[in-house]
């Protein structure tokens, strides 16, 4: 794959001439990931507007044979820390005054202070977000390993419904550690996130974490859980009912379904990401719900679980075709129960490519 | 707990002095959770000089009521982005020209540029590990949930050993799921890490993710894995062969475990943490494979599974009673295979004491 990697390093550099750079260092692992294919615990990366021949790799000696295999196409330097090591590359190798951007969002305040120290002759500039907007539209090799990392979870959630997993007795932990398991057996390499299992009045706890809490016949159960594949993560909400619903359970489903579905036909290229947030959140506010529903929709979802865009009312931008993103409306209800529906999307002309297949009618365990 | 918590911010205060500050802004979720008890993923802390009363906490609409639960002792705030938030408050309530803190080395280059646009009359200044360096030393409640942390690992590996879970025709895969979902039954939360398993020549890479390359007779296999307990993290590896171990190997075995029991007898308060990494180096070195232990000794354990202290050779300071650290030398022959012995300890007059129990006699599977 060292051509992809190529090939997005010099998409990365067609960005340097609006912000006036000579060189980006870039220090997060997921931007090093995207941009080198290296899946380390310690790397840096100095990408040169010149092309890869003046562009630099580093990491520590624990990584040597690791990212002599995965970054066979650039100059390779051992040191740590790595970061601070291509300042001083950089300082030595590039002109006087040569600017030299970094990723700003992620480099702390004491970080820069010692890059600043080391920078010698070369300037450093505050240059926040290229490769995560780079990171926004997905190619055909991201959304392969998303579409695998859905249908992950989706055959992890079919299996646990087959074999009776959701049942009044088993805890939350219990089932968490079910579906892990079941997501596991189907490829995933990790859990995309801590999974959500969420009974009863636990449900109306949006970002509830599983505890002994025993399921009981008639609780909504709430779950929101990923996988991880090449790197790669998918996210996805069902809420389900054990035994009869009650009519407020089936009335607050509906709702949820129906803003979740609204929220989805407004996904579309062009659209102002706000847009797509209201035309769910429309929906809950008209029916009463407003104050109910605490999050934005949604997030782009990639190499991170949580990126950009932010579908939300605060939310700046527009869609793009390719962008992978979730919706997700909830509605919490406190001491009674929340219901959430969330689907990973790929944005496409027209209506946007549906990844986590799990049925979103109204599942009673 | 509320008085455990009060107690660490106390403590917290009598660091202000030397710093010069009448607050400081926390805005690691560690820290935060070493100060409150708060849990959740989104918060920021603002502890006052003048103590309690005039110190506040921040978090966001999902975790109202989580908040009024776990940190029922402080002025709250429902708000976000939270830090800023109390940057504000700050702002409005602190005296003209009152110094306010900051974790400079968690808080971003670009959080920090808007952290200034909202501070006003107040001054932020930097003030990187203030709550580290008092997490560096455990207390009782601390110190219990390590132990039960480390047990969870320590009946995982028995388990995993009596059940025939380490035998030729696994995958490092299965092996690693099979020691996960037994620490799960012991105990533990979560996983501490992602554990490392790792058979054959891939024993040599120090940090080698778990693959679906088979055990085979005659492998070393290595395991690095720990529990998550209350929060706190266990740490452990031990390193096993499959079927009966070759000279070299028998060699390379006894001598970690020289350099580990080495390391362990270094543990000791008073003593110069880098003195700690040098015994068990000096061992390794002796024997003629200085090169092949590629990393530091060892490091502090907690809330985060490193934490300082560092125990490496460019490590500063001194070890005192009642830290937790880890003690991990490893000798790593490229192609063939390597070994790594480490244990968690606890900083006790005389010799340490030793929470992860597992023998560390070589284990023929």
């Amino acid at each position: 794959m060292p051509e992809i990697h190529a090939a997005r390093r010099r998409a990365l550099r067609q960005r340097f001439q609006d912000a006036e750079l000579d060189a980006l260092l870039v220090t997060d692992l997921r931007n090093i990931r995207y941009l080198t294919g290296f899946t380390g615990s310690n790397a840096a990366l100095l990408v040169h507007t010149d092309g890869d021949e003046r562009s630099v790799f580093c990491t520590d000696g624990r990584y040597t044979t690791q990212a002599e295999a995965q970054v066979p196409d650039l100059r390779r330097l051992i040191e740590r820390p790595s970061a601070l090591a291509l300042v001083r590359d950089a300082d030595e190798r590039l002109a006087r005054g040569a600017t030299v951007g970094f990723e700003s969002q992620h480099v702390s305040v004491e970080q820069h202070a010692v890059f600043t120290d080391a920078a010698g002759s070369v300037l450093l500039a505050r240059a926040p977000g290229l490769v995560e907007r780079l990171r926004e539209v997905k190619d055909d090799t991201e959304i392969a390993a998303l579409r695998a990392a859905c249908a992950a979870a989706d055959r992890a959630l079919a299996e646990l419904l087959e074999h009776g997993g959701l049942r009044p007795g088993r805890t939350e932990r219990e089932v968490a550690r079910d579906l892990e398991n079941r997501m596991a057996d189907h490829g995933a390499e990790a859990v995309a996130f801590p999974s959500i299992v969420a009974a009863g009045a636990n449900s109306a706890i949006p970002h509830h974490r599983p505890t002994d809490a025993v399921l009981a016949a008639g609780d909504f159960v709430k779950l929101d859980f990923g996988a991880v594949v090449d790197g790669y993560h998918s996210d996805m909400t069902r809420t389900i009912v054990l035994g009869e619903p009650a009519q407020w359970q089936r009335d607050l489903y509906t709702l949820v379904a129906t803003a979740q579905a609204a929220g989805t036909e407004a996904v579309r290229p062009g659209r102002e990401v706000s847009a797509v947030d209201a035309a769910a959140r429309t929906v809950v506010a008209e029916a009463g719900y407003g104050e109910q529903f605490t999050h934005g929709l949604g997030h782009g979802v990639g190499l991170d679980v949580h990126e950009a865009p932010s579908l939300a009312k605060t939310g700046v931008g527009t869609l793009s075709t390719c962008m992978a993103v979730t919706v997700e409306p909830g509605i919490y209800l406190a001491g009674r129960g929340g219901v959430r529906i969330e689907d990973t999307l790929v944005v496409r002309e027209g209506t946007p490519e549906l990844l986590t297949m799990s049925t979103k009618e109204l599942v009673v365990a």
